[in-house]
């Protein structure tokens, strides 16, 4: 049995793909499954850049968005909650959404968790299949000191 | 439990680490454990070249050394076999030695026995702490479509 495993996710095909191989390969229990969004902080600037026709004040702005993508993100996540408890057979899942840089965010976590191993898919949401790796995939195993499994989610060939 | 773990061992130090967190970490048993030792076959040609002077025929001698490799390491895996099965709770352990070039023999090898998993460490035998990642386990990483557990072997700071 796994004690605590972190999993990042920003809801792609990819991500989704990699808790499905998780599934079939791995056949015991997991005690709790930590399940992580992170919001990137970057796009979160080019959207107030968007958005500012119809803003005054800047900060106001800036929490207005996060506070809406937040409560997005938490939808989205208990939406897909069950369906990670069971493919992942964990007993318990809690659900995190952070603001930031992704891969910061995810080594602070899986330390503030004090998790046992890190899921990761090989390729996230920007989905070139031309790189080898995600950045974000690729940041997170070259920072952190825990355990990542990293699951292929190309399509099979 | 994890069906079948492959474990890519060069018997250095930083391999025998990685087993020691997976112990810690997973709580589950391995139904089969391969280990499996690649005999560099770019270091055995440097071999020949220091060992040529004792040597009439090149044949003869790339025969000799080969074999004498393979029988070294089967006897080092032999010493280390126990200590895998009982630190990694598996059921089975069979053993394995090649003659290529690492990362394509471990690729090769987890399709062959069709493993659900492959164990590798974050550095291997070279040991250059200043580097990101042993090139052998970011080749295999690259290659394979089989999950790959990254398991950080540098020292805690």
């Amino acid at each position: 049995m796994f004690r605590k495993i972190l999993f990042p996710t920003d809801f792609s095909e990819g991500a989704m793909r990699a808790i499905q191989r998780f599934n079939r390969d791995n056949e015991s229990e997991v005690k709790e499954c930590v399940i992580l969004h992170v919001i990137d902080e970057g796009k979160l600037e080019d959207m107030l850049n968007g958005y500012s026709y119809f803003y005054k004040k800047e900060e106001r702005e800036m929490h207005d968005i996060e506070e809406k993508l937040k409560e997005k993100a938490m939808k989205e996540m208990q939406e897909r909650a069950e369906k990670c408890k069971e493919m992942m057979k964990a007993k318990n899942i809690k659900m995190l959404v952070r603001v930031g840089i992704p891969y910061e965010e995810i080594v602070k976590v899986a330390e503030e968790e004090n998790v046992s191993l890190i899921l990761m898919p090989s390729h996230g949401t920007q989905g070139f299949s031309h790189e080898l790796f995600g950045s974000t995939t690729m940041r997170v195993l070259k920072k952190t000191k825990k355990p990542v499994l990293i699951i292929k989610t190309h399509k099979e060939e």
